[in-house]
């Protein structure tokens, strides 16, 4: 199996030269005095040490091996347990957390890079992580001071673990079904009762203590959505001076056979009358929550690009090496039997199409990265809040594009290998089985395209796509040449569907999910059109400081105007075909 | 895990009423005797009862289990044997096996039917004899008279199975590069040395013996395609009476891990000496084992039909049963706690995917077996010979657009199914492991692309091209109002492009297979659309005999027609940019 390489250059040229992150952070107070280009380099350098030599050599073997459980508990593959002993002495948890109770307060853009690494190494002890880096966040936001007190510090070091208790058998996008109860108890805690299903980490051997949190109804709740309350419900229980007390009743009944990220215990949880303690305030837990969800939909989208970066090095290297047929030009390696089999155009079409996609990603999951960083650490409230509307638009485009795109990458890197794609060998065939999960957890592509083109582009009349639409217009006019025009007619193409569907969907609600997972691909394809605008720019001002790294933006910027964008042609029509269509059928007809 | 439902109704639609087989069988003085309709619907039930009684239930525990592998013998996950012996004693495997060596005779265009059926039921199950039903059609073509009468009516029985011997470890796409040696021998046969992998049944513990089809170069063969030999070598030596004699030379040296038809054993084959026989002439080996390719593409194709079926329908059985969420439009089972997803528009654009494209490749699955009955069984030599023509164009879009779209199929039921698709007890992630082989194996489906493009569409100045062309016109303008437009311009836009492409391709060679891929799509999609637009017809005409059924059939084209048909728009607009986008990087610079 190819070897794990972290794309630090191509990282770096988004971080440093696309989006300019040491201007930003040489100008807001928050950030001016903790990282700098050679802070945020070393940072990198050190992630990509651990995360290629430590963690990456455990995916083929944690797949092979699984998660395990018996008896209640959880272990995790040979060498989970080292490798995370390891990887939590370099602080990786708390990377993006906050400095008050041990964070090490990194801004976002930066942390997105890591996340990318630590997925394309390792999806399945990514997620052991990524869960506790998000559960943190929730707390941060909404717990009060005695418990961020109490779990922060020790989940930023990383010696506790978070995990993100939501979904029920009867109820998962649907979480306003859910049916574990809290009842209060006469010291301020309450006892949670019920059985939660599909919890990452939900039990595992990596950590002291696990911190769940937990939706539950309390008594006499509001029914639906809106009678909901988030509680932190730990495995042992936790003394007041912080050490650990008791076993709480909290088990794990089982864990699933899963597709992929056999690594990752995804359990069943049982709370029996487990001692928990309220975050925020009753009957608002749903929005404490998506304070978490929020951070793990990025998150889980970046694990499609991650998955994506590594199916792509490994058909990369294997397309230079495998040698079969001569290229139709005539051969090119006349003293091999064959060529190389990146001299076939359908090779090239493959890899061309995974790298345009994979980089246009990282490109966007930095700059979504820029905007959390704005909203959190900017002093100018405008811009906080312009850039938190930019969050909430963009943020199930990231999650769902990554993802659906991810997917592509991984099997055309698997279809690169032929018949050694299918075997298990060389990896390949693992990166789509673990990728393919990250369409559907944390709210399936569906719900995130509902959410997008429901809840952030069709509300208040289009003030957030506005928004968007401004700056991608004011750069198409004002900084690139060789794509302005493109990119405006891309982006008119997504004004006037939108305005269309605004029109559409006063008349019948159907019309939002008759169109919001094609909306969602065609509002990718023109994000990454500026994405991939903004790095040709750059690259072409460039262009003579390093020629290859450059040049190869800009071809790769050409092949995906050319070949990646006009999939927008398509997904318009079929969009303006409207509703109609799906209902032509009553449901005993299918 | 749902229990799988043959889709009888749908194919006698597609069998009888769309293609009207049984006026062609009335006509054909080679089928005329030996079936009708009745005989057709006779064997169509029993079919359905054997693969979904019998060998359906073997899909899950096969997986579970897989095939395994101990000291040079593979044997097949528990009930395979009991339940390949009742199936063969129905005499399937020579289900359109020649009758003069004890195959039924039966014509292709039910023979798919049947085909999709067991694929549906089991892939897994379904290659151990699909390979049979290949190597038979191989020797019937090609072999000697003494050959076939020792080899074929054990294997048309089904007591001996057939494999297909052709990939080396160096040597898949580029089959000019084998190294396999045969060695003539005074006696006539010949000795075989050499090493085979992906050996599909090379060995298992169904059968008394295994026929395999070897290509292997004789001493001083000219290089390359030119100087491979087809040889039969048996596993087990056959004496001249046709009982089994000694073991020849034959082992397994192992068996695949892969990623899903787990229970086929994917084998290293080793040839040690081992005696073999010359099948057809010195050197035209590779034009022999076409006849067995072109074959197994077409099957191969309907797997990806099969295993769409078989999502489709668990998710349409779980659609109707979760209910989560409300319908846009307001409650529609106000006294559950929520509706059933089906009521959801994006669940319905999925499922509504799904139908289409299976019913439509089902559809053309049929109408290729049409014209394979026709090249085979006409007693006009015109029709014979256009019939071939319509059989080479086609059989390459057959094997690649039912598996791409099978797979997208297969991920789009899993999808509907939100977190219980990804874990293994509903078999939704089983079927998207299993079918995702099918658009690897008997020739990627890049290199069915490259045969599409470059063999059959732009060889001869397009003569085949327009053969299609001129039968899919004269239904568009003769047949058929609702759709006669929109399938003349989807036809015109396959045509013109066609035309361009041909210009280009004198020009630079890189161009077909720069457009290869995507134009096979493009096709797929026109074909579908002449698909529907002959199902429409058909249903329209008989609404009023059962207007539930006929009446869903229109619906479907309509979707067809609004919502995929117009992926043509994006596929031609990549194809449009050409080549030149794949070659702006040099190879070093991916």
């Amino acid at each position: 199996m190819p070897e794990f390489k972290v794309p630090l250059r191509d990282m770096r040229f988004v971080l440093h030269e696309v989006f300019d992150a040491p201007a930003m952070w040489a100008r807001l107070p928050a950030l001016t005095d903790s990282i700098d280009t050679d802070t945020a380099d070393a940072i990198l350098e050190e992630a990509a040490k651990v995360t290629s030599h430590l963690i990456a050599p455990l995916n083929r073997s944690g797949d092979e091996e699984g998660a395990q459980w018996h008896e209640g508990r959880v272990t995790t593959p040979i060498g989970f347990k080292q490798a995370y002993a390891t990887y939590i002495e370099g602080g990786w948890v708390g990377l993006s957390g906050n400095p008050g109770f041990g964070g090490m307060g990194m801004p976002k853009m930066l942390a997105v890079q890591f996340e990318e690494m630590l997925y394309g190494a390792n999806s399945s002890f990514a997620l052991y992580s990524a869960l506790s880096s998000g559960a943190c966040l929730a707390l941060d936001a909404h717990a009060s001071d005695a418990l961020k007190n109490l779990y922060l510090p020790p989940m930023y070091e990383g010696r506790w673990a978070g995990s993100m208790c939501l979904t029920e058998a009867h109820a998962g996008t649907d979480l306003g079904l859910i049916r574990t109860r809290a009842e209060p108890e006469t010291d301020g805690s309450y006892k949670i009762t019920g059985s939660k299903i599909f919890i990452t980490g939900g039990d595992q051997d990596l950590t002291e203590n696990i911190v769940h949190l937990v939706l539950a109804k309390l008594p006499n709740a509001p029914a639906g959505p809106k009678g909901i309350s988030l509680f932190v419900v730990p495995k042992v229980l936790v003394n007041a001076d912080g050490s650990l007390g008791a076993a709480n009743a909290v088990s794990c009944g089982s864990i699933e056979h899963k597709m992929g990220i056999k690594a990752s215990a995804t359990c069943v949880m049982n709370f029996d009358g487990a001692s928990g303690w309220l975050v925020g305030e009753e009957n608002k837990g749903l929005a404490a929550m998506f304070t978490m969800m929020n951070y793990e939909r990025l998150s889980i989208g970046i694990q499609g690009i991650g998955c994506a970066e590594a199916s792509y090095q490994s058909a990369v290297t294997y397309a230079r090496e495998r040698v079969q047929g001569r290229a139709p030009t005539g051969a090119l390696a006349p003293d091999k039997p064959a060529d190389p089999i990146i001299a076939h155009p359908d090779v090239r079409r493959m890899l061309l199409g995974m790298k345009a996609m994979t980089e246009g990603g990282r490109a966007f999951a930095c700059y979504v990265g820029q905007q959390l960083d704005l909203s959190k650490f900017s002093d100018d409230a405008s811009e906080r809040d312009c850039a938190q509307i930019l969050v909430a638009l963009l943020t199930p485009v990231a999650k769902a594009f990554f993802t659906d795109t991810g997917l592509e990458s991984c099997i055309n890197g698997q279809q690169v290998f032929g018949g050694h794609g299918y075997i298990r060998e060389w990896g390949q065939e693992q990166l789509v089985r673990d990728v393919r999960i990250a369409q559907i957890y944390e709210g399936t592509n569906g719900i995130q395209a509902l959410d997008l083109l429901g809840r952030k582009v069709l509300a208040n009349d289009g003030v957030a796509l506005r928004l968007f639409a401004r700056e991608v217009r004011h750069f198409a006019l004002h900084h690139e040449s060789a794509y302005g025009s493109e990119l405006l007619k891309a982006l008119e193409r997504l004004e006037g569907l939108s305005n269309w569907l605004l029109e559409r969907a006063k008349a019948n609600a159907n019309e939002v999910g008759a169109a919001s997972v094609e909306y969602l691909h065609l509002f990718g394809y023109v994000a990454y059109a500026y994405m991939w605008s903004r790095m040709a720019a750059v690259a072409r001002s460039r262009l003579d400081r390093d020629p290859p790294f450059y040049a190869a933006k800009l071809a790769t910027a050409e092949f995906y105007f050319a070949r990646l964008l006009p999939r927008t042609l398509s997904l318009e029509a079929s969009i303006r075909a409207g509703s109609a269509p799906l209902y032509g059928l009553a449901d005993e007809q299918f």
